[in-house]
């Protein structure tokens, strides 16, 4: 049975700023039909990033702006209804760049990967099992490189990138520390995700010393996803050798026109690396990752946190929560024909 | 024959930004006498770099401050006159932390190695086959990495480090871009070094615009030793996936206060891995660099300029004159018994 409607949340206009939700408007739209070498999918959850931010601006960012008009770019878990590409067929289950829509036609290149409902609850497939998973992996192990008693810090560490992160330090033998933005969310750091301290960057006048006083032997690896000052304070304790991944800058201003210290000198006379990453570069090794992933996930070693709004039109006001950090967890929006309280897809089949 | 008087240029006062001539002083010492675990080594020559304007500053740095009062902390090259140490024998040629003085007593840790004196003329123990070849390998070989057709730009392009990580981009099949303070310096670089072209930075006022036109398609690997405005100015030309070496920052002010544009969202959007490095981490694999270094030498695939001062009373107008970038080539001062005129030492034995 296939609805004639297809809602869409479309970018409205351009922010100036942070995204408000009067950016973004509803509309209905008829349901798309596949082309050649297409699939048809319904929508059954949005994800809420942080990168949206930037895809909504008109500035230089990875992807082009969104255009004004288009329903928001968003990743989604779609069930394919009817397929023309080979390999996938009606029933199965996608990541892949659906928008903030029921519906959406999706070509091979906008096709994520194809998700195990076996493995996990199909919502990790945006989290803990997806793109916040394959983040995580690829900032903290493949570029941290923690080793046992390293000390880490991370950055907005409550978040579902963040707790991923922290928790792939500590199960390399590292000390891990977090940052995050109030003691509610430090409590959650250590008493949910097992990190070994935390630090409320708002509730602290020296940050710089605030780190300093939990890691007393300097940081050896940070993995970063707000920038600034944070990132100073951490700068300022950090250890010869470190390695530091830039996974976000969500604290800095939109226009790309802050200024701060230099570190080119701090780098040099610590032979520090600072990379930045994207882990959309890395698709090539996801299932193997989403494969090791999801076994520290059934061996208790990976715990998550979701923070689902119930339906598509609740997507803008999702947004805005994430970006003034009031969401707990990996922000999801349930679409459609997604049932009520039920995460476990295959329960219901 | 051992004279009894060891000329000695000590560190005078500390500068309160760059060194000037009157901040060292010409002190007449015994010549020492070596104790258990050292070596007496009369100095052939010695070393100007431009790190000596961090050492002689009381500012964190990657090795304590030269103190007010003692000889000026230099590499140089010294014969063996005396030796407590095993493997180390009278005669034999070494490149150690002699300091500016005719005489110096090394501990093990002291030495950095002994010089083939067959290799190549030994001068290049302190330049190409030396720290400077070994900086220029780290940096650019190790980190930056350029592949065929790579677009390679490297600041202070003239200088001896940086000429020489030019001309192993370009036996990497890279195309390399220098960036240097003169004219004179700019067809150096393409002339004797072999650039594929080459900027006056001093000429230009948008350097961002003239670095884009002689680098069309972007920057793939950039090895810079001034940071600054010049970093910032080839990073608006950074390409996706670019590695940039951090070699120096010679052209911020020595306080450490420097600000700047904010880079950490370049590094994001761009993919970008910036490396600070020190060469002196890279000992244990220095004789198999010099080996190749050597080798490529003896090719002609590499070639090197030298500045040589006459007599160690030179040293502080040599260093002066290389901060302020008026030298050409590697920066060196002949000591003592060195023979004027003769830099290939095996033909005076």
């Amino acid at each position: 049975m296939i609805p004639t409607g297809n809602q869409q949340i479309v970018l409205n206009r351009r922010p100036t700023g942070l995204p408000v939700e009067q950016d973004f408007a509803v509309r209905e739209a008829p349901v798309p039909v596949a082309g050649p070498e297409q699939v048809l999918v319904r929508t059954l959850m949005v994800s809420i990033e942080p990168a949206m931010r930037g895809w909504v601006l008109d500035a230089p960012n990875y992807l082009p702006p969104v255009p004004v008009g288009s329903p928001m770019r968003s990743f989604g878990i779609g069930e394919i209804v009817t397929s023309d590409i080979e390999d996938y067929r009606p029933g199965d289950l996608v990541v892949g760049f659906t928008g903030w829509q029921e519906w959406a036609t999706l070509e091979k290149t906008q096709i994520q990967r194809r998700i195990d409902p076996d493995l996990a609850p199909i919502s990790t497939a945006l989290g803990v099992l997806g793109l916040t998973g394959l983040t995580a992996y690829v900032g903290m192990l493949d570029i941290g490189q923690p080793q046992r008693d390293s000390t880490v810090v991370v950055t907005s560490a409550a978040g579902a990138v963040g707790s991923t992160a922290g928790q792939l330090a500590a199960l390399r033998g590292a000390r891990v520390v977090g940052v995050a933005g109030s003691d509610e969310k430090c409590r959650q750091c250590v008493d949910y995700f097992g990190f070994d301290a935390a630090v409320n960057y708002r509730a602290e006048s020296n940050l710089a010393e605030a780190i300093r006083r939990r890691c007393p032997d300097g940081v050896d690896v940070l993995f970063d996803s707000v920038g600034g000052t944070t990132l100073d304070a951490i700068l300022d304790n950090i250890n010869i050798g470190a390695r530091v991944a830039i996974c976000g800058t969500m604290s800095l201003p939109p226009d790309g026109r802050a200024v701060g210290p230099r570190i080119e000198r701090r780098l040099l006379v610590n032979r520090v690396s600072v990379q930045g990453f994207l882990a959309t570069d890395h698709f090539s090794r996801f299932d193997r990752i989403v494969g090791e992933m999801a076994e520290w996930l059934g061996d208790g070693k990976i715990r998550y946190l979701e923070d689902i709004a119930p339906e598509l039109a609740d997507a803008p006001s999702a947004l805005v929560r994430l970006l003034e950090s009031r969401n707990t967890g990996k922000s999801l929006v349930r679409v459609g024909l997604w049932e009520e309280g039920r995460n476990e897809w295959w329960e219901r089949q």
